[in-house]
Formats: C-alpha cells, sequence, structure tokens
C-alpha cells in the first residue's frame, strides 16, 4: 500500500496543471535562460562583437550545462535574481579564453524576461489549442443535446423556458473571443527583451539593434525595443488569463446550479463523493471552475499592482511579477483542463419545470 | 467668503474627472435609456412589429422625458435594476393606444447594458483622444529637454548615466500600445445588446436579429449577438483601463522619485504646499498617479469576480460592475489628465550624480 | 409627476446608506476637521502655549466657520490634501492676535486622521448597534421558524435534512463574533492623531504628551502615540469591515439558494419584479448581500496595499485610502440594512425533499 | 560543480520560508488529518460511542500510517477533498473489526478544518515568537544608532530633521500591537471543527458536544460549536498576516528609500550585486518585503471571496482557501525573516542633509 511521497503538493492533484506548470519547472527555467544566453552569444558573433569560436563555445556549454542548484538558490537570495551567480557558472563552464564573452552587453533582466517570454511561447500556444479543442466539444454536445428543454433563470429565479443549445452558445461566445484576442496579445507578448543594465543597448557599441534583431530570429520571437521598464505585456496576458478563468467559472457555476438535485437540468457521469453521505453526487470540477476564477480574478488585480514598475528596474515589482504569473496560467490551464472533463461527463436533462 | 456646498464629494477634486464622471451621471444614464427605448422602439416599427406611430410617440416622449426621481430610486431600490419603473414612466407619457408598444420584446438588461455602451462610448473616444495628446506632449517633451543627462537607477540604486529622451522613451512605449489595444478592443465593446428576458430575442418573434440590426445602426453601435451574461468584454475594457493606470503610475512612481531633493532630476513648477513646512513643494500629481494605479489594479480584481455571472442574468454579478466600472473610468481620465499637467510643469535638471 | 434630480448617484438607491454616507459628507468632514482645530487649541491653551483668548476665539469660529468651498477644492486639487487652504480660511475668520494661534505645532494629518477618526467612532457606534439589532432580529425568527424542517445542502447538493434553527445558528454565530472583535478594535481604532510636522511632536516644545492628552480627553479618543505613518488600525479596521460585508454576503447566497423556485426554502414577501416576467419574485436584497461581500472583499486588497505608507508621510499611500475605506463603511453599513429588511420579509417554507 | 535539482521551487529562495512551509508540506498535513483521526476516535470511546480497543487500534493505525500517496492525490482529483480516499485507506490498515469505528461521524470537513487548525497552531505560535524577536532588534538597533541624525520625509519630500530613533519608533509600534492582535485572534482560530456531515453534530446520537469538547482537550485546542461554513476566523487571521506583511513593507520600503545613493541615511552591509555594474548594492531584502506586502494584500482580498461560502459546505470558496492561505502564511514568514536579516545587516549613517 505504500509509495513514495509526491512529488508536488497534494492540492495540485485538483486545482494544478502538470502540463503547464512544467513551464514553470526549475529546469525549463535554466533552460529558457540558457537559450538565451546562447542566442545572445550567436547574434553577437553574427554582428562581429565577439567571435565566432567564443559563441561556438557558449553554445556548446549551454547545451551541456550542469548547474550547481544549490549555489543558483543562495545567488538569488542574495542577489534577488539568479543570473550573476548563473553567469558566474556559466562563464567557469565555458572556461578561458572565452569567459568573457559570455552574457556581454546583456542584463540579468535581458535574461530572466526573454526567458520567461519563450516559455509563454508554449504556454500561449497549449492555451490556444486547448481554448479551441473546448470550443469544439461545445459545439458537439449542442449537436448531440442541443435540442433539450431547459428552464432559463434570471436573478437566481424560473425565467422563461428555452434549450440547451441557447445555453451553450452562451458559453461559446466569450471562448471564441478568448481564441481571437489570443491571437492578438501574443505577438506583443512574446518579444525579446534585450536591454543591456539601463535598458539603452549602449553596451553593445551601436550594435544594439542589430543583435536584438538577430536574438529574436535565433529565438523566433518579435523584435521590440527594449520593454523591461514597461510591463503592460505582461499584465495584458495576466488580464487574458483571468478573463478566460472567469468565463470558465461562469460555466462551472452554471453547471453547478443546474445539477442541483432540485433543479436537475444536467447530470454528472462522475462527480465527487462522500463517505458519510453515499447518495451524493458532487460536481467538483464545476466549483473548481469557480474557484479558480476568483483565484485568477484576484491575483489579476494582484499583478497590476506591479505595473507601477519604478525607474529602470523595481526589484519589488518584478518580484511580484514572478510570485503571481506562473500561478495564473497554471490555473487558467486547469481550468480549462477541467472544463473539458466536465463536458465529457455531462448530459442534458430535460427541465421539469416547463 | 461664503460659497455653497459643492455638488461633489471634496476628494473629486484631487481624484476626480469631471468629464469622465459625467457620462455616469444620473442623467447620462437615463438619457442612454431612453435613447435606448427610442432605437428599439423605431426598429421594431421599420420592421413592422410595432405601428410607426407608435415609435414615433415613443421617440417624442424619450425626448421629452421628465422623470419622477424619487420613484426611480424607490423602484430601482425595489427591483434591483431601474428600469421596470422607467418603463413604467415611460408607458405613461406615451400614454395609449401606444404605451404597450414601449419596451417591446426588451428586457431591463437590453436597456442597462445598451445604454452603458453608449456612454462608453463616448467614454472610449475621450480615453483615446487624451491617451493621444498625452503621447505628443512626451515627445515635445523630448525635443525639448531630451538631451539632458540623467542618472538611470535600477533596484533603487544608481546604475549608469543615460538621457532624458531614454526615460521619456520608456514612459511613451506603453502609452502608444494602450492606443493601439483601446482600437482594437473599441469595436467589440461597443456593441449592442438585445436578447429580451432571456437572451434568445424569441419575444420579438423571429425578427431579433433584424431589430438588433437596425438598432445597432440608428445607435451607431456594432452588431452583436445578445451578450448579457458574457461579461468578457467588460472585463477586457477594465483591463485596459488598469493598464492604462498602471503606466501613468509608473510614469507618476518616476517623478516623484526624481522629484526628491536628494536627486533633484526634474524640477516641478507647481508642487502642493505645507503649512507647516513652507519650503517643500510636494510632487502631488505624481503621488496621485500612483494612488490611481493602485486603485484601478484593486478595482479591476474586484471587476473580474463579476464574470462568474451565474445563469441567465447575475444580480449580484451585474450589481457588482456598476459599482465598480464608473469609478475605473472616472480614475482612468483623472490619471490622464493629471499625468498631462505633471508633464505642463516638469523640467529636467541635469543629474549631479555624473 | 416630474421632480428634480437626486442629490445623489441613482445607484445608492440600491448599494447605498444614506445614514452611514452622512460621516463622509463634505460638511460632516469640515465640522470634524474643526472640531479637531478647536480641541487642539483648547489643549494648548491648557497647557499654556496659547493664550486662552486664543483658545475661544478660536472655538468660537470653528464653530460659527462658513468655509469658501470653492477655494477648499483648489485647495485640495494644488496641496493634495485640504487643511493648508482650511487653515488659511479660518485663520482668516479668527482674526488678529490670535490667527497664528491656529493649528499651532500640527501638521495636515493630525487634522485630518484625527477628524476621520471622530467620525468612525460614530460609524462604529452605528455599525455596532445594527450588528446587535440584526442578531436579535434572527433570534426572534429563530423562535418563530426554528423548527421548520430544510434540507442541508453541501457543495450544491442535497446532504440530510436539518431545521431552519440549525441554518439560522450558522448565521449567527459570525455575527456574534463580529460584535465582539469590534469592541476589542475600536479603541485601538479611536485613537488621536496628533504629531506635527513629522510625527515628533516637537514643535510643541516639551509639552507635546500633554497636548494629546488634553486633546484626547476633549474629543472623547484614545490616547496615543502619534501613528499617521502606521496604518495598521485603518487596516484592521477595513477588514473587519470585509468580514462583515462577507458574513452577510454568505447569508445572501445562501438565502438566494433557498428562495429558487426549485428548492423553494424560504419565501420573500417582497421581491424585485420584471415587467418581461410578472410570475417572477426575485431575492434582491440576498443578491445585493452577496455584490456587498465581493465589492468589500475586493476593496480590502486595495486598501492592504496602502500599508505601505512610505517615509512620514506618503501622499500616494494616503490617499489611495481616503479612496476606500469610506466606500467600505458605507457598503458595510448598507448590507447590514438589506439583512435587516430581508429577514424582515422572509418565512422559512418545509422542505419538499424531505 | 554539479549538484541534483531543488526539491522547492528556486524562488522560494528568495520569497520563501522553509521553515513555515513545512506546516503544509504534504505530510505536515496527513500528520494533522491522522492527528485529528486519533483524536476524534479516542474521544469517541472516552464517551462510549466506540469501543476502547477500536479506538486503540485507530490511533495506533494513525501512527503507523503508510499511504498511498498516489491514490490520495486521485481521491481528492476525484472527491475535492482527500478524506474520502483517507478514511477509505486507514480503515483498510485499522481492518475488523474495527475498521468502521474510524470516523465515524464526523464528516471531511471536520478532519481538514481541524487538521488545518491543528498546523496554525504551530504557524501563529512561530509567527508570535518571531514577531517579538524582531521588536526585540528593533530596540537594540534603537539603542545602537539611536541617535543618529536623519531627515525626515513627507510626501517624497525633505521635511525636517530626526533621528533614527524617532524612525525606529515608528516601526516597532504596529509591530508590537501585531504581537497583541494576534494574542487575540488565536484562541478564537485555534478551535476544533467537529460537525459531522453538515454540521449538527446529530450522527453523534446526542454526545455530539460531549465528543468535541473532549477532542478539543486532546489536541489541545479550543472548544467551538461547529463552524465550518463560518470562514470568519480563517478570514480575521488573513487579515492579520496581510497587516503583519504591510508593516514589513512600509519599513522596507522606508529602507529601499534611505538606502539610495543620493540619501545615504542607511548602509547595507550585504546588498544584491549586478555582474554589468559591479559598483552597485542593491536593497533586495528591502525590495522583497514590499513584494510580500502588496502579494499579501492582493491575496487577503482574494481569500476573502471566501467568505461568501454558500450553503452547509462550499466546494468552491473552500477549495480558495486553500489556494489561499498557506501562501500568506509563507509570506508573512518569509518577511520576518527578511526583515531579520535586514536588521542585522543595516547601519543607519547621519543625513547629509542637516
Amino acid at each position: 500500500m505504500t509509495s513514495p511521497a509526491l512529488p508536488f503538493p497534494l492540492l495540485q492533484a485538483l486545482v494544478g496543471d502538470e502540463e503547464m506548470a512544467a513551464f514553470f519547472s526549475n529546469e525549463a527555467e535554466l533552460a529558457a535562460m540558457l537559450q538565451t544566453e546562447a542566442a545572445l552569444a550567436e547574434a553577437e558573433a553574427e554582428i562581429g562583437l565577439i567571435a565566432e569560436e567564443a559563441a561556438y563555445r557558449i553554445a556548446q556549454a549551454c547545451r551541456a550545462f550542469q548547474p550547481d542548484w544549490n549555489a543558483l538558490a543562495k545567488g538569488l537570495a542574495q542577489d534577488g535574481v539568479v543570473v550573476p551567480e548563473l553567469v558566474k557558472q556559466l562563464r567557469a563552464a565555458v572556461g578561458e579564453p572565452h569567459a568573457s564573452a559570455v552574457h556581454l552587453g546583456a542584463t540579468s533582466q535581458d535574461i530572466v524576461d526573454t526567458g520567461l517570454v519563450l516559455r509563454l511561447k508554449g504556454a500561449t500556444a497549449l492555451l490556444l489549442q486547448r481554448v479551441e479543442a473546448l470550443v469544439l466539444t461545445f459545439h458537439e454536445l449542442k449537436r448531440r443535446d442541443g435540442a433539450t428543454p431547459l428552464m432559463a433563470h434570471t436573478r437566481m429565479q424560473q425565467a422563461l423556458p428555452f434549450t440547451a443549445a441557447d445555453k451553450i452558445d452562451t458559453w461559446i461566445g466569450p471562448l471564441d473571443r478568448h481564441g481571437e484576442t489570443l491571437r492578438e496579445i501574443a505577438p506583443r507578448l512574446l518579444s525579446l527583451q534585450l536591454g543591456g543594465p539601463i535598458g539603452t543597448r549602449r553596451e553593445l557599441k551601436g550594435h544594439g539593434d542589430a543583435v536584438a534583431d538577430a536574438m529574436a530570429d535565433r529565438l523566433d520571437l518579435g523584435y521590440a525595443p527594449s520593454w523591461h521598464s514597461q510591463r503592460d505585456r505582461i499584465g495584458e496576458f495576466a488580464s487574458w488569463l483571468s478573463l478566460l478563468s472567469g468565463t470558465l467559472g461562469k460555466i462551472g457555476q452554471d453547471i453547478a446550479l443546474m445539477a442541483q438535485n432540485e433543479v436537475g437540468e444536467v447530470r454528472l457521469a462522475s462527480g465527487g463523493g462522500s463517505p458519510a453521505m453515499p447518495h451524493k453526487s458532487n460536481p467538483v470540477p464545476a466549483e473548481v471552475l469557480v474557484t479558480l476564477a476568483r483565484f485568477n480574478a484576484g491575483l489579476l488585480g494582484t499583478l497590476h499592482q506591479a505595473l507601477v514598475h519604478e525607474n529602470e528596474r523595481s526589484g519589488a515589482a518584478w518580484t511580484l511579477e514572478w510570485m503571481v504569473l506562473p500561478q495564473m496560467v497554471v490555473a487558467a490551464g486547469a481550468g480549462l483542463n477541467h472544463a473539458h472533463a466536465l463536458l465529457q461527463s455531462l448530459t442534458f436533462q430535460p427541465s421539469s419545470a416547463r
């Protein structure tokens, strides 16, 4: 009966999303930062700021890099950002004579922010794919159960009869829009950050824009002027996450209300159980959608506090983003998974009120 | 020396915006709802659902309408929405035989939501105009003071020298994007709401879409299927407001830091005074920008709670929007005004740290 | 049928509380600040810092004061706080030779914060009185309807039978505690603020504590060392407001769920109506309780941002409190009124599920 | 140079608190739930509801329990709460004939909520101990550096001279109060939850209060009537956490401002570094205090949304607490650690502005 402890907090089994969380693992963060350092070196070699050989060695070292995790943790605690210690380790791995070509003209924020964007690229693609799949599932459900007669409810009271198709349409509308807006937002969001210590690219001796351009190409990111003290793109994406979670929360709330024994307009194949009351079938995924909506709404209000990012780099505001944004992405992803599973298990039942 | 009491809370002199608040006055709300009722009647006459004469009388009554405000307030308190009482008064004003043609096939939410959108049309146009004017002012400031040598600061410490132009560029970037995104958002936001009691337009006997189309034309709004239980557009606009306030808050925080006596990188022509310390010149508008950013960030998190809009109409969620959204628009507008005034009074001073 | 426009935003008819809002009117704020200036002068005369005659004239001028409201508004907009202009007007009203004895050794924040506390004294007393009255009403309801058989619901599903008395007990519990904790919090909250320009009372030449003591006596407030940059008491009271609103929101949500047509465990004598669906009886006050709970929860998160009150006075953080706290008090008060009215109109109905 | 990956998210090295997080590990949660089940059985044996032998076997099984973690995770995902699967495993471990005596008359929420309270007992004791230690450290700092002349700042401008002792006093005041209020709150918070499926204790056949009393004794918790749908104590404790974090955030913000190169009123022995700008010494712990304050303020607004806990158990609201409260405790704890370390490294420097 025994088994080793879980490698994650137990609660994640209910509100987490392993696939989405993987973008925010220590390993994924490190890999994205190394990818950024390698692209920087290669771009600088392309422009002629460092030797081809140096770029080759740096890229190689990035691929083979074995971090001293404990030292990285200590470095982060000391410097407030992990990059100084990472650069130190990476320079040691590169060795002489090319150590000094590592991280040339860049600053910690370039590496962390671009590393974040690289992972958000994967996360947004996955979110979009799931949103679109969910819309399809709703359309299937509509085809199958759309004619089922239901009772509409306004202000928590019976209003007039309508059909499951009518109801489902109100769920699909915002999801369709979320797909569209993510396509609008993504190109702005998925932009390279390269600015150097104070965001001016001056350390790249007149070649800053060219290096940035080459880096963006190599990383398949959009080109943008340095934006590290301008957090509106992050805030905009967070808003999108909360809008999505809110839409799913509305769907969850609707289903929980329709699944009430007294209402009985949906049946859930597999609700949660209760040892004390074996007759119950709890609409757990529907409830969790409400939870995740309220969670992300609140986190959004918190993350937007970080828009007040003072001067050329705010340790306080930046760290707040780190604490909040990954949670929001995971909660949004978890909501999509729950919504999908919920739809699979759901059958509309004709309203007895008609 | 005496004068009558102010017609607004004193605090609004500091954090308010009279022009923006006008969109949310009782009178403006009533006017927008009457405009909606008139357009509904005219559209229904156009489609043939009611007589031309009825539409004419209704439009006329809407124009000449004299509300019984106290009865409207009582109606709102009783019904949770003002429209039932408004329709009653409007029907009395229209008189027989056309009274029953008033509000035909519509529901309270159609009138309130479309009435809101009509006012947001004005508000978004004004916001956009001010954002663009602010960007121009920043460009002028850059032309005038851009060469001033400043010291960049990261993590609240001196970093490296740069110029006022470099600094101003970091302020213009997000403002430019806010202008662009408002242009993206506005067409989605400024959409007619017409759904009838449960959002299906069934009460319009097969002519619902045609009526909606004609109404949208008359009101110069976008056409959309009924969206009253789908609050993502409202949530998206609120996000925009908070992003704008956040950008302005970052600018305000930067200026407050640069205006410190010990730093002295900006001089403000007219700061706030203190009777106890006449030597002081307080950067009041800069501080207020920070206040408004934190206010709108928090309100955004609150408004997104209203995305969980259960069933075909949630009294609880809808009322929450009413309490929050107007405040956010006014705070965003006030921020733009303060930012504009702040720039007018600001001169960059060469950093003594270089 | 006509009547003059309302002197308040229409929405206040639904979510406002005239009695509570009165503590935050321009007039009430001015009166409290004048009361503070008068008490300061009298305390200073008592200690011998100013002449008895000066204190007498100042107190007299405070009683008879006719403000130039427009100038006050301009002063607030200019200085970020109304007191400099108020002191100027008050000194003019006092006239020579005692004008300079006005506001001696005090700072704007002393007047504004003490003026706030004076009004919170009234507000907390009213809140406490209403909480206690509401508890009594619940006990009456329990006596009358307690034996009614109901069905308990967990996770939105029928669980097991219980009674109205069981249900009501879960509502009374937190209300009882809110009464108790307000009695704990009030003495901390209702403390005089006197600190002078930087909170040290040095301008009172060694008599600061004595003046503060005498002022506290005269104003019937608690004595405390200067606390103007320590906003924990404000934050603690705001938490209390949100806890109260949350408790009422839970009650409102319960009642809205029980009032569903399909459940029918409560009947509301007078719900809100709908012209399109005259058969409906909407549980408007129950919904509003949910709204107010979510509103105050969100505002609490916003107000606590103002705990980061930098240095000896933060214009940014202080102004944020001004924007948020009054709304929270009014929302809490409105909730108590709605809860009271809701209970008056409510009858429990035997559950048909048993 | 290599080392195995970290067993925690890297960011925790900066914003985490290992000691505090331990109260919320999977193992700690399981242990507290087992302790609750054992105490329940022993209390029931004491009252005579189950056999002494059964209680003995259950307590023994709880001590020796080896969970199937994967099954627990699956159970949580299925049922929305881990207890049904835990009880199943525990019954298997107890074996016949006493399996059915496990969890008798209790419900999942009794086990989870009491299990939470048991851990909060440890957490609050640790928080109190650290608050008191921090106050002592401030007093030491005051003794050492109190006479250092500083410049007070109001509204981000130089105001008047004062001393380090004056400044430190403004930091100690709220910390002293936080200590006091935690002593007030703790007895309310640290109360047993026992209610059975719907909170009435009816399943304990008239002995519910006696069982609860005996359980509270054994667990050294306060006795209280069933409170599981009344979340005010949780909300009150969360408020306390945010108030504490806010106080620390204010201190951090003050220190970051005083540590500016241009101000130079504090020197930090060991700030964070930057490879691009080796001359810098960043006030990392001070910034993190600001971050944690804003984080907990936002989370408080989110957690208070869970006060709207509908009916006899809200899956949606309860799960929201699970996602938010542990983070708040850890952030509060991390803030205390950072504040302590910051004070150790800090020396006040005479203001050059005097």
